[in-house]
C-alpha cells in the first residue's frame, strides 16, 4: 500500500498551522483534493477557512523539509509502513463514521486490522496487579474470539490489553501519540515491534513528534473511533480512560466497565461509568453477547475463518517447518514458541510431525 | 396496642390448614371480618373457598389450644408486644401494597418503626469481611440518615447491618422467619434483645413456630414490602437475597446493589443485579438520592426531627442523668454507652454536665 500519490499535498495541509481539522475537511470538501486545495487562489482560502489560515497556507510551514524528511524516512524504513488518507478505500469505516476523523493516519503492520471488528480495551496507567491480570485475561479472550483489541501502548492497563492480545487470533492495534519513528514509553518498545509485526501500530502523528500530553486525549478518540465499544478495565475518577469512554458514547459506541470493591481508587472511574448506563462485565462473553455478536464471534460475523489469523499460525504457513525456522519468522524467543505451539496443538491447530517439525491443522 | 379484640379469630383462621392466604383474604372481604368468616354457613366456605378448605374450616385445627397458648403466653410477657392485622391502622401500608401482605404479624418493639421511611439490607449468610464491614456501614449511615434498616436477623450481612443501623437515629426493624418466643439462629439472641429495645422484631409466624427453610423465603417478601428499596451488599447466584431483590422489583421498589471483584462468588449475584438494571452503590448516599429523598433524608421527608430518634436519645430523656441510670434504661454495656455518648457529644447532640450527668441538646 505504501503512500497516496498525493501524500506530499496532504502532508503540507497537514502540517500547516492554525489549520486544523475542521478547516482541512472544509477546504478539501470545496477543492476537491489536497494537490487543488494547495492550488486554489488565496481568496478561496480566506473564503473558505479565514483570513489567519489563509495567510498560513500562503507560507511555509516551519521545519517543513525536515519534517518531510524525516515522514519519507520512516516511511522507506520497510515495507510493512503504510500511510492512509481519509480519500483511501482501505480507511476503517468506523473511524469516518466518527465526529472528528484523522485526516491522516501513519501505519506500521497490518492495515486491515484496523478495519477489523474489535473493542477498544483501556484503563489506568497505575492499575492494581489484579486490574492488570483482568487487562490480559479479557485481551486474550477477545482476541481468542476473533476481536481485535484495540489500545494506547501506555504503561498499565493498555500494554496488559496488548500483551493478551498478541496471543489471540484476532490480535491488537496501538493507538499511540507520538509518531511512529518513536516508542512511548521507551520500555514499551519490544511490545511495540511485537504489536507491529503481529497487528498495527497507528498515529495520525508525523514521525518526529515528541510526546505531547496534550496529543494523548486526541489519541483516545482514534481508539475509541476504531472500536465497535470500549471496556474500562481499571479507572480512578478523572482519568484519560473515562475520556475514551465518554467518546465512544459521542460516537454511538458501547462502553463497558469492570467492577471493583468500593473501597478501590482504581474502581471509582469504572463505577461511576456503570452508574451512568456503562455495562458491567464479567467475562469477555458479556462483551461478545452485548455487541450482539453471538458466539463465536466469528461465527456470528459471517466468518468461517478467524478475523485476523493466530501469528504464530501465519507464521507456520502451510508446510513442516522446525522451531528454529518460526523463530526466525516471528522473532519470538524459542520458550514463548514452544508454549504457543503447545497450546495450538492442543487446540488441534497444530499437528507436530517427527522430526521436531509443526504443521498447521486447517479445518481442525 | 396490644391484640385487637378479634386476635383469636384472626388466629384460627391463620392456624386453619390448606386455607392460605389468598383464600383467606377472600373470605374476609366477603363476609366483613375474621368472626363473621368463622360464623358463615359451611355452603359459602365452600362456595368461596372451594371443598378443602371449607373442610379444614369445619374442623378444629390441629393443637389449636396449645398454640394458642402459646400465642396468649408471648404476648402476656410483656407491654413490647403487638399484634397487628391487615385491617389495623397501623398496618405498614408500604406492605399492604404488595401483591401478598401477610394477614397478621406479630410485632416486639416499636410498631411505628415497621411504617417508617426504609431500605431493605441483606445478602449472604457467608459473607466475606469486607462484606461485612460494608454492611455494618451502609446500615449505621442509613440509620443516621432518617432511614430505618430493615433486614432478617441472619447470620451474615443481616446481623451486621441491623448492628450497624443500631448506633444511627432511625434504628433497625428484623423480619424474622420463626415464632417471636425463640431467636434463630439462637448465637444472635443478644442482638435480637438490642433490636426489640430500640426498633423492632416482627414475624408471621405464632409463637411456637420452629425455624423452616420454607419459610424463610416467605419471610424475605416481608424485607422486601416494607422497604423503599432492597440493598444487597454481597451474594452468590442463587441465592436468598436475590429472591428478596426480585420480590422488590415485583413490589415495584429499587434494588441496589453493592459491585466487587469479578473473581469474588460473593459479588456475583449483585453484578447479575446490576445486569439486570440494579443500582450500582457506592455509599448509602447513592440510595438516598435514587430514593429521591434529598440531604438529609429527613429534610425531604419533611420531618425536623429524626424519624425514628436515637435510642440513646430517647433512654437520656430530657434531664440529667447519669451513665449508670442510662445503663439501667438501655441496658447496654457501660463501654458502648460512654463511646455513643462521646460520638453525640461531639455531633453537638448531649452536654456533658458537672458531676458525671449527661443531658440532650434539643435542636442542636
Amino acid at each position: 500500500m505504501g503512500a497516496p500519490d498525493d501524500f506530499e499535498a496532504w502532508f503540507r495541509l497537514l502540517q500547516t498551522p492554525n489549520l486544523g481539522r475542521d478547516k482541512t475537511r472544509q477546504l478539501l470538501a470545496a477543492c476537491g483534493g489536497p494537490l487543488a486545495v494547495l492550488r486554489a487562489p488565496p481568496a478561496q482560502w480566506r473564503q473558505i477557512a479565514g483570513p489567519t489560515a489563509a495567510d498560513a497556507l500562503g507560507r511555509e510551514p516551519p521545519e517543513l523539509a525536515t519534517r518531510w524528511q524525516a515522514a519519507r524516512a520512516w516511511l522507506n524504513g520497510g515495507s510493512d509502513r503504510h500511510v492512509l488518507t481519509l480519500g483511501d478505500a482501505a480507511f476503517p469505516p468506523r473511524l469516518l463514521q466518527t465526529a472528528d476523523p484523522p485526516l491522516l493516519l501513519y501505519v506500521q503492520g497490518r492495515v486491515e486490522a484496523l478495519a477489523a471488528a474489535g473493542v477498544a480495551v483501556v484503563g489506568s496507567r497505575r492499575a492494581t496487579a489484579q486490574g492488570l491480570d483482568n487487562a490480559r485475561a479479557f485481551g486474550a479472550a477477545l482476541s481468542q474470539q476473533g476481536l481485535v483489541v484495540f489500545s494506547g501502548l501506555a504503561l498499565g492497563v493498555d500494554a496488559a490489553a496488548h500483551e493478551g492480545a498478541l496471543g489471540g487470533h484476532a490480535g491488537t492495534v496501538a493507538v499511540v501519540g507520538t509518531g511512529l519513528d518513536s516508542v512511548y514509553p521507551l520500555r514499551h518498545q519490544a511490545l511495540a515491534e511485537r504489536i507491529a509485526a503481529h497487528g498495527a501500530l497507528v498515529s495520525e502523528y508525523s514521525p518526529g513528534m515528541p510526546p505531547l500530553a496534550e496529543n494523548f486525549p486526541q489519541r483516545n478518540r482514534i481508539i475509541a473511533g476504531l472500536s465497535l465499544g470500549t471496556l474500562v478495565v481499571e479507572a480512578a475518577l478523572q482519568s484519560g480512560s473515562l475520556i475514551t469512554a465518554r467518546l465512544a458514547l459521542e460516537a454511538g459506541r458501547e462502553v463497558f466497565a469492570i467492577p471493583g470493591s468500593i473501597h478501590a481508587p482504581q474502581s471509582k472511574g469504572c463505577h461511576a461509568l456503570i452508574k451512568q448506563g456503562a455495562k458491567l462485565v464479567e467475562t469477555a462473553q458479556d462483551i461478545v453477547e452485548e455487541l450482539r455478536l453471538g458466539t463465536p464471534a466469528q461465527a456470528a460475523l459471517g466468518l468461517d475463518e478467524p478475523l485476523i489469523e493466530d501469528p504464530l499460525l501465519q507464521a507456520l504457513g502451510h508446510d513442516p517447518v522446525t522451531i528454529d525456522a518460526l523463530g526466525a519468522r516471528t522473532g519470538w524467543p524459542a520458550a514463548e514458541l514452544a508454549v504457543r505451539l503447545l497450546e495450538l496443538e492442543l487446540e488441534g491447530r497444530v499437528a507436530r510431525l517427527p522430526g521436531g517439525l509443526y504443521q498447521q491443522r486447517r479445518g481442525a
